[in-house]
């Protein structure tokens, strides 16, 4: 079975984008690939979060995971923190990282932009770390978005380099990947673009009916079409895409006929799109909030990931170190 | 008790230069303070050894320690990758690290000089390691040549600069110290300068009484002194250096007087420092090889040092885990 990672940063709720974009396809992952789901709490270090948010996020993330159907007797789910060993091979890493190419990844030059005032050597080795958190588990596939792919690059060059430098083939090289049929695009709620914890358009898992209504009704739409079958603007497309995803399929057949006569009411459209969001959400947003509330259980399923996690790592690092000359004690 | 903090970069065996250095120092230190003395194997690889090197060169390193008289009940001795905890503090260190301050060090830029194929993440966050090296354990004193003095500002930079972020005062910042009354700049054989590795002018702790006599037959040396009284150059300023650490006073004094009235004979001189070297090296070379030999006694000494090292710095982790934000399994 090839082995597959997949990290996510914990930097607050996971959304409908999340969902249908990553998550989805985890479920069906599992049952395919050995799988490594980790919580990059590490990586959120880069731009400083509060330290009340730090256990809370990634507590969060893991209750939802779990709450998605992700199963943790079947995939290693684990928090970045709880496997030290990443560390070690983060810094053999560092050791054949050249200063140059990591300042001309984009992933860099772009947080460096956003940040001028805290350009620091984490942030730089970011890709370094994302390499360890992969070769650790000698994966060979990992699925990422597509601003992920340069990093990915990284991540097979330093392999590359490692297995060059002490002539061996100890790292394959991780092969980015996407599960095409599932990797759908969510859009936004505002009428263009993707939805976005930082574009403030996002559907949480966890929203209750109320938000979700609420949001829902505030969806941006147009006048209306003027002639019958006409292509539909972007903004409209959105609200299909969604009735696609989660309306049944008689539902989105009633509405683009509407659409086809002219005799839409988004309105409706809104209302009915809003209960099958809520519909699709409240089982899941109803055990996001009991994991949440057991964490003895949470604490549990973090230790099982932490100790598979630690023993794949371990078993690698046991051959890098022989390789770059150290001893055990 | 206050604590020191000091590591050597096992790079091979250790001189008379290191002897009188530091070394020498060390013996009388590790009875006024809680010392760590320990092995930098890991900021070894910034120069990239050969894998055979590493553990033989630290166990090198440990044996000679031992030879000397640092005693590893009172002081903790240990082999930097011993301690894996150095590295999660690291990576804490990294995140409020800027690049501008790293790539600005004088030894960064010394060293991206000498190997402008291979300016490394590693060699870049040096001072980041070497701090965490000296922050684990809370030193507030580093014995440090000038050459290091930079990065101790750095260390204190970093340790200052948690403390403000965090708004806590968990770390002291570590003072460079000197042990005036013991630092002895011990000359090259060469004619100028200091005894160092990669000057290729040193005596070795372990060199055997041929060596040694062979090196200081070979010392330079000038015509002789035209006038009674007159002042020494350096080559012949150096060779009475070292009649001073080494030799009885009588001897000192004999081949004062012979420069002084103009009837030196530097072949006589050499021979009876060589004898001298000789006699003040042989028994610490007996127990280096001693030591050497004796790898189960080695691996005993490093497993205790670690032991205690990794507890001074899991005391200091978990404060800063607590406050960073994370939780602990």
């Amino acid at each position: 079975m090839e082995t597959v990672v997949s990290g996510i940063r914990p930097t607050g709720d996971l959304h409908l984008g999340n969902y249908f974009g990553a998550v989805k396809s985890f479920l069906q992952m599992q049952h395919e690939y050995n799988c490594y789901f980790f919580i990059a709490d590490w990586h959120s270090l880069t731009t400083h979060p509060k330290p009340e948010d730090i256990v809370k996020n990634a507590e969060g993330v893991l209750a939802t995971y779990l709450a998605c159907g992700i199963d943790p007797e079947v995939s290693t789910i684990y928090i970045q923190s709880d496997v030290k060993e990443v560390l070690e091979l983060y810094l053999y890493l560092n050791m054949n990282a050249y200063l140059g190419e990591l300042e001309r990844t984009t992933t860099f030059k772009d947080k460096a932009r956003k940040q001028p005032n805290n350009v620091n050597a984490g942030l730089l080795t970011y890709p370094t770390l994302m390499a360890a958190d992969i070769l650790q588990h000698k994966a060979v596939k990992v699925p990422v978005g597509k601003d992920q792919e340069q990093n990915m690059e990284m991540a097979r060059k330093f392999a590359r380099r490692f297995n060059n430098i002490y002539d061996t083939d100890l790292f394959p090289e991780p092969a980015s990947f996407t599960y095409a049929k599932e990797a759908i695009k969510i859009p936004g709620l505002d009428g263009s673009g993707k939805m976005g914890k930082s574009e403030g358009n996002c559907i949480y898992l966890i929203d209750d009916a109320k938000t979700i209504r609420k949001k829902v009704m505030k969806a941006v739409t147009d006048a209306g079409p003027a002639t019958p079958n006409s292509e539909k603007p972007e903004v409209i497309e959105n609200l299909f895409t969604f009735l696609d995803i989660v309306s049944s399929k008689d539902t989105y057949e009633y509405f683009d006929e509407k659409w086809n006569n002219c005799s839409i009411r988004y309105g409706d459209l809104k209302k009915q799109l809003a209960e099958d969001i809520v519909a699709f959400n409240a089982p899941i947003r109803e055990k996001i909030l009991d994991y949440k509330a057991n964490t003895e259980l949470l604490e549990k399923v973090a230790k099982l990931g932490a100790e598979k996690a630690r023993e794949s790592a371990n078993k690698t690092l046991d051959e890098v170190r022989k390789i770059i000359g150290f001893h055990k004690i």
